[in-house]
């Protein structure tokens, strides 16, 4: 038997493609039949040729579906209950796990990728995925959701918990002045989750009016359409002179760092989550001069997502908003184009 | 009429000179008689020749004294009164001192070299120094203080507020577990001040029985010799096999920072306060995959002086030991080489 899965096949090759039926390799596994993925701005760094392809493999970190089948020793899940998958899977039990650093499991990785042990992970677009040390990584609601709130609840697999440690690394709180440099998905949830943790001031930089308007919509209360210099200047006037107390920066290549870095204040923060293929740097006389402190990396999305996803069920934010398309599975090449093309933000894979 | 300095006239080449009688430049200003004063690690780069010295010019920027005069502007202080000055002037009131950075006040600078305004300020090794924005800038004590509480209220006005600094920076709070890298007087302090936060388990880096000791006397639980791969190692076994929650580097070299960065753990924290003269990296892609946050810079000692004021008053801290030495300030030429040969870890002088 085989199952439907993209597979990245070579820069710009991306297909859809018969792939092996999951199987419960280990113990504490479980199967989960994806009712929705994505495609996240990650996974155009192999499609777009800027990080290496090292052979055909199945793509894709972020799903949610429901539990299919699940190992003997899983213990906090069983078929047919709804899951949330973070894009990384984590033991729950490693030193890294109980610091809060689930990201850094020692048995993790990403889905669709290898782990730190060396196995191969299942690409999240595709029909089914089997989830390895399930009871660490999944997490499931209370209840089958309505199909209404799969989108915010997809969201909670990569994006909306990136922007929420994006903002949590920049010590954003209630009163916070805050700058997000980046308006996709990641960054548009930055605002969200800044105006979540109660910022008094929010500047989205941000040159499309889609963007904008969405990024208003989470609770920007400033625009910024200018960038480099001009960019930094528009951010100290609306901010009567200086820099940001926080500024989440959500791309990860050397310009957007350094419009961070000149659009944070003296003894502000950085909060980094744009995975840093672009080749930022760390000034560390400019750093070290204004107190600037630079936080970050790879969202623990798993630990914060709990607590996301309440706030997703009973209403209070609709991150799922950042979906902006909706394509098939057998569809992904298209859906892979368009995100490339800034046609979509963020399109949805529907298996 | 003049009064006795030091000058740095060129690498190498410490004097005590006749330099100028202070005077009371603006109506913020107050002349402080100076009772002692320190040599600081960073004065040795330019006695090192390690930074440029560019002319002959008055050095020093940490001292203690009793105000001789006042400008007709300054409000809390009278002649008298015993002060602790921060190493770095502020105005108090600029966006920069109101949010806590002092160390980056708009008109601010360090004693001994030259404000953002570009008004050059007396070095604090000396008999007399003019305080510029003296109500911003200097912290006086209650009362007259006991001469054997003076190497405390001394070390308030940089290493202690410095190693304090670090702490804070790295997030050091109750049950956390902390490194030190260097064991200088600003390590020292640092180790005291994690110990003051709660740390549960402080981790000194040292390989000078004296310094040992002392980083033992303040907190410190366990002492690891070894530096670089085996220092890390070492950290790692005492620590269960990970880094640090909180590592504190106060040296400022690319060695240390390298230490520094081995012996966090995943999702930890680098506080940093040594002075980066040796040339520090950051490597983006160590930090992002880990989640290792940065912050320090230069400690906006003047924030932390009251707090820190009142344990040195009550005998809650005794930061004061790590002074092990004292010179009249016509000596000053030994005291910088004693320091510059780690015969002494830090001398007072006292003109």
């Amino acid at each position: 038997m085989t199952i439907r899965a993209t597979v990245l096949h070579a820069p710009g090759d991306i297909r859809v493609d018969d792939v092996p039926d999951p199987v419960l390799g280990h113990s504490t596994d479980a199967i989960v039949r994806v009712t929705a993925a994505c495609v996240c701005g990650s996974d155009l760094w192999g499609y777009r040729g800027v990080s290496p392809v090292d052979g055909p493999h199945r793509i894709g970190h972020e799903f949610v579906g429901v539990v299919e089948e699940t190992g003997p020793e899983v213990n906090t899940l069983r078929p047919g209950d709804f899951v949330v998958a973070p894009f990384a899977m984590s033991d729950g039990d490693c030193v890294n796990c109980r610091n809060g650093v689930q990201s850094s499991c020692v048995r993790g990785g990403l889905f669709g990728s290898t782990t730190r042990t060396g196995e191969r992970l299942d690409g999240a677009q595709a029909q089914y995925v089997t989830v390895p040390f399930a009871d660490g990584t999944l997490v499931k609601t209370p209840a089958m959701p309505d199909e209404a709130m799969v989108p915010s609840l997809l969201s909670l697999s990569d994006v909306m918990g990136t922007g929420h440690f994006a903002a949590i690394s920049a010590g954003v709180g209630p009163g916070s002045t805050v700058v997000v440099v980046g308006d996709g998905a990641v960054g548009l949830c930055a605002v969200l989750a800044a105006a979540r943790l109660g910022a008094a001031r929010i500047i989205a930089m941000s040159r499309h009016a889609d963007r904008q308007h969405l990024a208003t919509e989470f609770g920007a209360t400033d625009i910024v359409a200018a960038r480099g210099e001009d960019g930094a200047t528009a951010v100290l006037e609306l901010l009567g002179g200086t820099g940001a107390d926080a500024v989440l920066e959500c791309v990860g290549t050397k310009e957007s760092m350094e419009q961070a870095l000149a659009s944070v204040r003296p003894g502000g923060r950085v909060g980094y989550v744009g995975v840093p293929y672009g080749g930022p740097e760390l000034p560390v006389p400019q750093l070290f001069t204004a107190n600037i402190g630079i936080a970050g990396g790879i969202a623990p999305v798993r630990l914060y997502l709990p607590e996301l996803l309440a706030d997703v069920l009973d209403g209070t934010i609709d991150p799922g908003r950042v979906f902006d398309s909706e394509y098939p599975l057998d569809r992904a090449a298209d859906a892979y184009a368009d995100m490339d093309s800034r046609k979509v933000i963020k399109p949805i894979l529907r298996p």
